[in-house]
Formats: structure tokens, sequence, C-alpha cells
């Protein structure tokens, strides 16, 4: 699989070559289970070490997909694993066993739950904190006649702290429903989590077994051993009010709350989710303490408990990570920021969750008190920027492309109708590779360019990212956001100190006089490369670098028009963006009335599954070749007269 | 103002005549200010009474309007409205009495708060439950030096139910700086709030003065009425825990709790807030209970407690409706829905709190558990709306255009994604009148038809609704959206029944052969008004209904572009929409290298403030008269040979 290792065969697993599918699971004696979860333990690690993944979160959860497969009758029961990062031993355990070393990779598994896949993945994720949302449509589906057994949502700690999570609980609380809310607590998202909520839930955590779904508390102590009982007992007694009913946070919002319960014990695991599912009558809250990385001492060890992991070393841990050729766009953005940040004491940062995955991490080490983690809150995040914005800070909003769909209608009313300068500096966009098409950061530039007030940018390469980091730093005028794809760089001279661009001001980086090739980000490459495969072929093309979506260059682009046979343009998104805003202005200005070929190449209208991002562009026709050809395609009409001559 | 009634000039207040502006109300003796707030509340009603507007909410807010401003120091001290609609008397008391019956009219005062207009609006608003996150945002640009003094939201019991409310708290709680939350628990959203949130509100309320904020517990009770001392000491004694630490919602997410206070005692409420203001030290929530439409006895008898109005007579309480010439869009949804809903009883509602404003109030009457009313909360209802689609049901997710922008990551993710038949029922799709820009349905075409999976229809009078609705009903291969405007139809015939269309097929509603118009959605009247124009002009144009947006009328369109000199698209949207998709394909498909003029007619790039919706329309440019003037112009030249002949 890699050149780094010879792939080592699997380990044999008889307890898990039994279990085909989860009806075998549920057929096997409770005794046999820890086996088999050491056993899926065992495989989950020996399948991530050769394709690379999300371990962390899958290992935490070993006992607790056996249990859950073990208790609930899925798929006639719906199990939904909230993001989905966390669902390899699902995977292996519902009739994937087989195509797990083709995960993340292209035509292979995906890295989350998917419902195309498998009738056990009733909704898909990627995203998270949805879980509940669904979970309550299954349930209420049910209620209504649907064929669904009971519905349960496995959700993180970190996830829970999303608001829509929380507008999940509040309704279910009230409808009032029987559903299944597992709340996976391993003091961990993606980072360590923050918030009140995180500090409320180590309270508890830290008191013990509080078991308080009332019909099953005693129940759950008597099985615990001896000398817990009576810690459990009063530590519930410390916990509840006198009244008999609850106090948690959960049981205000209408839930049961059963917990903790300790994650990789699975005796109590299994009692527990039992004596749940039998004795619930509404919505029930099962808290459940996990660790993630749990039973592989490099995941346990590290900082990150190998969230996201490269293939690696099983006996060491060590990843084989490829060394790289260019500076990574994000460690970039993050050095830029911080260098900015440290000459201008107005800058600050907010991310939601991701300080790591953004860069931010670098500035948040030398500027601690001006980053913002504000946890997985994309809405609350982008309008504490407006809010910080409109005091006069200079805000920097990080959020990835496609997680910046969160706070869509905060960036509508709060930022661009109030022209507050928020800098959004979005991650991830484009085609983004193993995540697949959840991840993919398809559409910022049509939601946000279309928007009035806004300034939206893009970078041809790493030198223009730092160049437009200052630009956005140094533009109070209104809002502005400049996007950036995953992966490294493509190796041009680094800049001492970036430069603030002009406002709406393209650049030629070659001259031809066939055809024009207007690119809008990181896809300039392909553009250039694109211009000397034309050469080849004896088709002279300019190239140009639009890097702004709005305002337009509009002088560039009538200039390409006019000297020009054709005009290409290209870009990492969807239709409605940069290429709808150029023939929006050639339509409106008169440029189209006397004709000439344009083509706007863009991302194609379907949802593209994983494999490498140059696969993934290939696939969506945005290579080289393809820009190559279809320059060539509406050129060569136009060249024999076949269309007007513009000149 | 009306014909209905002559103006009554405004009563005289003279104590209000004294405050020009919250200095001077700071300037007052304790004892004048429930004068003021008296007088205060006359001025609103009369202002009201003339203009229409959001008068329960404002009444509710009139004595915590004056305590605000008498005991912070705006505007240095950030006083922000959550929605915004509440803020008629803090406009009377910030400097604005003088234009208040311009409220909410072409040049006059928005009728929600907005920076532009005043110092005293920090944050402007008017979607829900923004509030902390901006007051949240104010607070740490002071902690970093910024001059600001304290920050104080003011949000609602149904606002502060949306997830993005929570995230605020949550990680306000986290910060741990001093900043206030004004809970005002009036008991109504717009419509009576849902939610387990809710039931725990009463549940506080019920229990009478609790006062937990440790420093001030004391002081407040000892300011009460002494027959209520001692019950506010026992009332504490019950919900607090025994630690002394709180144990309500608030105080697990960091908040200091001091409440419920009754929201018309001045007294009370100032010494509340003196206390608070005097003793915080972190993030505080004070609990108003308050009472919409209090102190005048029509709204306080009505079921919606007068949350909007028109014009009325004071003594009756009566509102001057105009009638009506055509059936609304909204009832028209509402009961066309239900009569699907008769037939098929797979099809279930979705609203986020407006189960009046969307119509759903209908279904929701004759099949009330086939309605969910989710609360504020778009980003959970669309994502259970899925999960219903998913588990075989046919869900109308029903959400106004500008507010369904707050569920886009669900659409994108959740929904479009996976396929899943979800209907969105988009009412307010366009431009809406005395709401302005923050309400405007300007963008859903463009974020929503851009999305692979897709199909988005627009109605181009009401008769068309009826037969979308059905459409939508018997679309079970992926996500459908229709779009409708606020206000009345057109008074076309109605069908008895609606007919599902065939998919990405458009209509012909008036031959020509000079130019082409193609219409999107509801502007269609005013494209054929435009032909009409054109005809006594001596040129002739066909009109046609494109119906969808996604997939395109391809046929249609190159029928259109090959039979006519130019084509015009028209419709109620940004760019990067309808009008974008056209020219993308004319762009792919090579009909724009020929030439001939094509125009797009969208909203413009900048936001449209309240007027009527036909003056917004012609602010626009999207008039008759504008569609017209476009046609000639890019027609003339086209036809006196200065751009080639396409035919």
């Amino acid at each position: 699989m890699t050149a780094h290792s010879p792939v080592p065969a699997l380990s044999p697993k008889p307890m898990l070559d039994r279990v085909a599918s989860p009806a075998d699971l549920r057929a096997l004696p409770d005794h046999d289970l820890p086996v088999l979860a050491a056993e899926l333990r065992r495989e989950v690690i020996e399948v991530v070490s050769q394709t690379g993944g999300h371990l962390g979160s899958s290992l935490g959860v070993v006992e607790l997909t056996v249990a859950l497969h073990a208790v609930f009758n899925t798929p006639h029961d719906k199990l939904i694993w909230d993001v989905g990062h966390q669902c390899y031993p699902h995977k292996i355990l519902t009739g994937r066993r087989h195509r797990m070393l083709t995960l993340r990779q292209a035509e292979g598994l995906s890295g989350f739950t998917k419902r195309a896949e498998s009738e056990y993945d009733p909704f898909g994720a990627a995203h998270s904190s949805t879980s509940i949302s669904a979970a309550l449509g299954f349930a209420m589906a049910r209620e209504m006649g649907q064929p669904v057994g009971d519905t349960v949502a496995v959700i993180g700690d970190g996830a829970i702290t999303a608001g829509m999570a929380y507008e999940a609980m509040n309704h279910a609380g009230h409808l009032g429903k029987r559903l299944f809310v597992i709340l996976n607590d391993n003091d961990m998202s993606i980072a360590p989590p923050v918030g009140a909520m995180q500090t409320y839930l180590n309270s508890i955590a830290s008191k013990g077994p509080l078991a308080t779904l009332k019909a099953i508390a005693e129940g759950l102590e008597d099985h615990l051993p001896l000398p817990l009982r009576e810690g459990a007992r009063r530590a519930r007694e410390l916990v509840g009010d006198k009244s008999g009913g609850g106090t948690t946070l959960f049981e205000k919002l209408g839930f049961a709350y059963l917990g903790p319960v300790n994650g990789h014990d699975l005796p109590v695991l299994l009692h527990a989710l039992r004596s749940a599912r039998t004795h619930a009558e509404g919505p029930v809250l099962v808290h459940v303490v996990t660790k993630k990385g749990c039973g592989y001492a490099p995941a346990e060890g590290a900082d990150d408990k190998y969230h996201g992991v490269a293939k690696f070393d099983i006996a060491t841990g060590k990843q084989f990570k490829t060394p790289a050729n260019a500076p990574n766009y994000t460690a970039v953005f993050g050095q830029t920021l911080t260098d900015e940040a440290a000459r201008d004491p107005r800058i600050v940062a907010i991310t939601a969750a991701m300080p790591g995955g953004t860069g931010l991490d670098v500035m948040q080490r030398r500027f601690p008190a001006r980053v913002f983690d504000v946890g997985i809150a994309e809405q609350h995040g982008v309008t504490f920027a407006a809010g910080l914005a409109a005091a006069g800070m200079r805000p920097f909003c990080a959020i990835y492309s496609s997680f910046l769909q969160r706070g869509y209608d905060q960036i509508v009313h709060d930022v661009a109708l109030q022209n507050l300068p928020v800098r959004f500096a979005i991650d991830r966009a484009g085609l983004v590779g193993q995540d697949g098409a959840t991840h993919a950061g398809a559409f910022d530039v049509m939601f946000l360019a279309n928007l009035p007030n806004m300034t939206v940018m893009a970078a041809g390469d790493e030198a223009e990212l730092v160049h437009m980091i200052a630009t956005a730093a140094s533009h109070d005028d209104g809002p502005i956001a400049l996007r950036y794809p995953r992966g490294e760089g493509v190796g041009v001279q680094m800049p001492e100190r970036g430069e603030a661009l002009p406002i709406g001001r393209g650049r030629i980086l070659r001259e031809g006089s066939d055809v024009a090739i207007l690119s809008f980000g990181a896809q300039l490459s392909e553009a250039l490369a694109a211009a000397t495969i034309l050469e080849a072929e004896g088709i002279s093309a300019t190239v140009a670098d639009a890097r702004f979506a709005k305002p337009l260059d509009t002088a560039l682009i009538e200039q390409l028009r006019r000297h020009h046979r054709c005009l290409i343009t290209v870009e990492q998104g969807s239709t409605g963006g940069f290429g709808a805003l150029v023939l929006h202005h050639l339509a409106q200005s008169g440029w189209l009335d006397k004709g000439g070929p344009v083509r706007t190449m863009t991302l194609p209208d379907r949802f593209i599954d994983q494999a490498s991002p140059a696969q993934m562009y290939a696939w969506a026709g945005l290579a080289a070749t393809d820009i190559a050809s279809t320059a060539k395609t509406a050129f060569l009409p136009a060249r024999s007269g076949l269309v007007v001559n513009l000149r």
C-alpha cells in the first residue's frame, strides 16, 4: 500500500470472523463480546495503519459499537453516528470488513457513514452535530407508521456543544417520544473542546455513576461491583435534588439521563443500554465516558489522540508522512497571520474548534488571548466576529469552506448587510481529497460573491495567499474573504512580507494572442499547464489570474475579450460563482452581443467522491488537459471563421 | 396617513418632551420614570396606530427600555436588542422620536435596530438570536482595549431557544468576562414558543423571585415588599442546591443568574439592573418577566398580542386592513398543502416558529400531529425534515427565504448530498416591503439552484403555486424547492386541484418575434406588462415562464435564443441564480458563440431598504418599464444590423 512499509497481512481474528453482520453478533453470548471487541480494535488499528484515517475516535468507540449492535436491532433500529468519523468499527461489523483497506480511497469506502454504502447507515454524516435531528426525524416517522424501530444518535461531547444539537434536544424533549442519545464523552473533539458545557460535563463525569433514569437506576447500581454501589447511590443523592427529579441540564431539556457509564466496560455498557431500551418511555440520554485512542498506546499518549493519521507503523506509532515539496497553504496562513498580528494589535482570530486544522494554533501560541476558539459553533463564531469588527477590531474568521455554510445567515445578516469588516479566511476551498464530497469547499464563491458589500479573493498560489492576508488585514471598508485550497502550494518564491493588493485588480501571467484563460484561485497552475499544452498545438494562450471574484476586474475581462477569440474561465468551485459573475458582466455590458466563444469551467453538477485532489479535479473536468481541450474546441471553429472574428 | 382614519395628532407628553436623549432620562429622578414609561407606552401606541408595525413586543419592553437606559451609560455601554422589533420605545428615547411616523416606510425609520440609523444601535438585527454573540464580541473588544463600556443583550424567551444563542452563552460562560444578558421572558415569540427550554423557563418563573446572583440576592430581596421577601428566600432555597451554587441551566453554562424580575415594576427592575451592574464580575443573566402587549387592552387580549399589526383604531383596537384583490400566496400555500395532506398521509410539515406566517396554521388545525413547530431552529428543522424524508415521509419544510439561510449547511450536507426528498416551501421570496433588507428573500435561488440534486421552482402566479405544491408532493427523486412572494397573487383563475408539472419544463405565455423575455417567478406579471409596452413601440415580445431554475428548460431557452434577436431573463433574486444558470448553459453549449444580446435582470448589487414591494422593485430596476427599456436598448442595435442577425 505504501513505499514505506510492506503490506502486513491482517492478523487472524477468529471471533470477528464469525460476525458477518450484526445479527451474528447478537447471536454471541455476552462473554464473547469482550473478545470480539479486542479483535475489532486490532482490526481497526491494522487497517488504519495501512490506509490512514480517523483512528482515535474509532478506537474510543469499539466497545460502544459492539454494545449498540448487541442491544439494538440494527438496521431496523436506526443507529446514527454523529460526524461519522468514528464509524470504522461499525463498518467492519456491518458487512464492509472486506473493503476496509479501500477506506478513503478512490472508489473505496467513505471515511464517514454514508447512506449509499449500507442499510446500516440510515443517515450519513461528516459535519458535526446533525445526528439528534436526524434520529428525531426517524423517530417521528415511526410514530406516524413508517417501519422504523428505535432510533439512536451517538454524539460526542464536542459535537453536542453545537447549537444545532441543542435545538434538536429542545425539540425532542418537547415531543417526548422514545429516542436514544448516546453522549460519547471523551473530553475531546478534534482539539480539546471549549465552552461552559464542557466544564459542566466534566463536573458530572467526575462525580461517578449517577444513573438517574428512574426506573433503571437501582438495576444499574445492582450490577456494579459491590464497592461502587454505595458510592453511586451517594453520588446520585448529591447531584439529584430531593424530589427525586433530576437536575442535569439534559433533564431540564426533557430527557431522562443515565450515566456516566464506563464506555470501555462491556458488561456495564450492555446492562445500561439494555436497561435504557427496556424502560425508556421518552427521550433518554446515556452518558458514556470513553477514551479517545483507547487501547493503542501511541494514540492514547498523543496530544491529538491520533484523531486523523497518515499510514503508520503499528509497533512504534510512527506515521509515514510524505515529505512536502512546497509550503502548505494552512501553514502559510498560520504564520503570515501571526506576523500580521505581531504588527497590528487589532488583529484577532476566530476558529470553530479547529485551531490546528486552520493553522491558528501558531497565533494561539504567540497571542493566546487574541485567538478565540468558539467551539463547534459557526453561527456564533461569525456574529461574534461581526461584534468584534463593530467594536473596532480586525477579526479573521478562519473557517473551512464547507463548514462556513453553517454560518451563512450570519454572513448575510450580521456581516454583509451591516458592511462590517470581518475577514473570512477560507481554508479547504475546492476539492479536498480523502474526506470526499462532504468536506468539499465547492460553494463558497457562489454563496459569498453574490452578496452586496462582499469582497472575495482566491489565492492563485501560496505567495498570493500572503498578499491576500495583508490585503484583508488592511481592508476596513467591509467584509472580505480569501479562499485557498488544502495541501501544498506550488513552490513559488515567497515574499518577505505581504503587500496589500489593489482591490478588484487581477494580473496577467502569460501573454498570448488566440485564447484567454482567466483563472480564479489555485487551479491557476493547471491553467498555465494548459497554455503549454496549447502552445504545443500551435494555439497561443494568455493566462490571467483574476484574484478577485468580487469586485471583478472588468477592465481586465474586457481586455481579454477584446484581444482574444475566446475566453475561458476556470475556478475550483460550483456554478453561480466567479464564472457566472463574469458572464453577468459580459451580458450586461453588451460584450456578448457580438459573439465569440466564452466557456465557464466550474465544478460539475454532481458531488464528487473521495480520491486524491488531482484525481477529483480530473473527474471534475478541470485538469490542464481539460482546460486545453475546452479552449481548443472553442477556439478552432472561431479561427476557421465559423463564428464572427471579434477583432 | 390613511384613507380610513383622520391623522390623530399625538397626545401631549410633558415628561417625554423632557427626554431628547438617554442622558436626559438619566438626569430624571427615579420617581419620574414610571410617568415617563406611561407616556412612552402611549406614544408607541399612537405611533403604531398610524404606521402599523410590531406593537406587542414594543409594549412589553417599555419599562425595561426605560430602566436599561437609566442604569446603563448608552451609547458608551452597548445595548443590543435581539431581533430588534421591540425597539420602538428605544428609538423614541434615542433621538428618533420625531421620525417615528416614518416607521417602516420608504426612506423612513427601519422597523428594526440599524447601525446606520443611530449610535444607540451598536448592532442591527431583524433575524433572531444574534444579540449575545454580538454583545460578546463588543465585550471582548473592550477587554482588548477598544472604547466600549458594558455590553447588554436583550433576548426573548423564544429567541434564546435558538442554537445560536446557546452557542453564544456557552462561549460567554467559558470566557467569563463581564456581559449582561437580559432574558425578556414573555412566553411568546411570534407564536407561543415550543420546546423543552420553554417548559423549563416556565418552571422557574412560576416559582417566584429567586435572585441567585450571590452578591446581590440579599439586596434584591430587601428591596421587595415585605411579604415577598420570605417567599423569595424560600424559593431560592428550593431551587438552589445546598452548596450555595446555583442550579439553573444558565448557571450550568457559567452565567450568574438573577431573577425572575417583574419587567413592568420599574423600582424592582431598576434595583435589579443596578445591583447586577454593580456586582457583576462575569456574565450575568437577568431573567425579566414581561407581558407582550402590556398596557394596551386590545393587544393583551389578542392571541398574537398584536405582534405585527396594520394601522388601527386606538379606542377599539380594530385594524385597518386593505381588502385583498386576489388570494394571498401564503394562504394558497396553507390551504393547498392541507388539501394534499388530506389525500396523502405521508405529507408532514415543518415550521421554525412561524405556523401563522407560513400558512401552516391551516394544516396544524386539521392535522395537528403532522405539523412540527421546531422553534427558532432552522438548522435542526432542515435536518429533522431530512430524517423524516429518509424514513419515508414527504416533509414540506416551510421557511421564509431569508431565514432558510440559517439552515444552509443542512441543506447542502444533509439534504442535497444525500439526495433526500425534502420539499422546501419558500415564502417571502424576493423583496418583502416594510420589513426591508433584512427580510428580503434575495439569495435562495442562487444558494439552492447551484447545488447538485436540487430542483428549484418559482411560482409565476398563485395558480402556479398550486401546481408546484402538487409537483413537490409527488417528487420523491430528490430535494425540491418552490419559492413564492409575500402578499397577494395577481388574480388568475385558480385550479380545482394542483397537477404535477413536468420537471424542468417552462411555458410560453405570449408569442412574439423580436425579443424574448424569460421570467422566473412572480415578476412574470411585470414581464407581461413589459411586452405590452414594447408592443406599443412596435417591438414584438415573447414572454415565457421558466418555472424551473433547475433543471433548466434548455430546449425552451435554445428555442427562444434561436427565434429572437435578444433574450432577457428576469427574476426576483440576486446574481448567481436563474440568469446565471441560463448564461452558463448558453456559454457551455456554444449558444453565445455567434452573438446576439442577452441580458440578465436580477436584484442589484446592494441591499434595498424598506418601501412597498412595488417601489422596492422599481428601485431595483425590475419594473415593467425597466424590463421594456432593457429589451428595447438591447434589441434596437441588434435590429439595425449592428450585431449579427441570428436567424
